[in-house]
């Protein structure tokens, strides 16, 4: 490496990180080394912020600084929906739709028994405990659209089928502004299956 | 951005790195928020390290902890050249071929008047220092082989020519228009060997 022991250090914690391969992380380093100590500190000083304050709500799962999280308290969204999503940024990626105006929950992953994940291993409990307080009325579950997903989405849903709450999937289709050229076979059968009446 | 005023803090930290986009930069963040306390720690006290301990070679340029660095405090290497590069990376990769035997004198940058920077902006004054000491019998100039590592050359060569020592470049065997930073090291080690003379 470079054989200045703290530049070699920070380079070697730079590539830990995903999709900072070793030059990226010496490009990094370098940068890091001309700008100024203000700048860096202030990085630093960042990270170390986001360790301490943000936590998970203790309602929905969701990031946050304060408990419970911001959508959790704000009264004028509707109680009566709960949207489950795998992680916080499914959440606001949905959130940037500006369309949903319900609840969420967070699962912090999804089933997967080729990973060692077990039901045990996400927020599927606290999901269960919402839904027996009785006030929810459908359960929208946007769990990502790939085997474990779907596999979630199953389980939960049949966690669920006993509480008399609608259980709902989010529709699977064309991409909008895509090509039909590129669509995959599955994704194809799926919009067809799911076709809409527009003749009306 | 995510409405929790530390994550999008660090994510606009993140953000302003070379080659860090907003949506890498949000990446990082949540696997910064995934990781565990520790790893973070030690990311951000690697950061602030570097800024505290690595300081510059009051002879060569070239970053280090300790002064004069660990390449110009060496007695085995040949003290009567010196190598000057633009940045202490190209340095490093120097060493990397394991062919050079000499000093190094890094000058922090090439001059381009369209940047605003001048001959006065990088180390050259050093550099004549060393060379009036009338020690050094070869000047090897490795700057990058663009325009302004060329003109900087040039610069040099001129600048260092009443001093009868022999100035030269690295041989165009590197890619024209490059950066030194991405040349391989078979290539480096070839203009290493066909460097030219240009001090007449």
């Amino acid at each position: 490496m470079y054989q200045v022991k703290s530049v070699d250090k920070l380079i070697g914690e730079l590539n830990k990180l995903p999709g900072i391969g070793e030059k990226t992380a010496e490009r990094l380093s370098f940068f890091i080394l001309k700008n100024s100590r203000e700048n860096v500190e202030r990085l630093a000083d960042s990270l170390r912020e986001v360790k301490e304050k943000v936590r998970f709500c203790s309602v929905c799962g969701n990031i946050t600084e304060d408990d419970p999280c911001r959508i959790c308290k704000d009264e004028t969204r509707d109680r009566a929906t709960i949207c489950v999503v795998e992680h916080p940024q499914d959440l606001f990626l949905l959130e940037r739709v500006r369309q949903y105006r319900g609840l969420y929950h967070v699962l912090g992953g999804a089933i997967s028994p080729l990973k060692g994940v077990g039901p045990e291993d996400v927020n599927i409990g606290s999901l269960l405990k919402r839904v027996k307080q009785g006030k929810v009325t459908e359960i929208i579950l946007a769990t990502d659209p790939n085997t474990e997903g779907e596999a979630t989405a199953i389980y939960i849903s049949k966690l669920i089928s006993p509480h008399k709450v609608k259980v709902t999937r989010l529709a699977y289709g064309l991409p909008v502004g895509g090509d039909l050229e590129f669509a995959d076979e599955v994704t194809l059968g799926e919009a067809l299956k799911g076709r809409r009446d527009i003749s009306s």
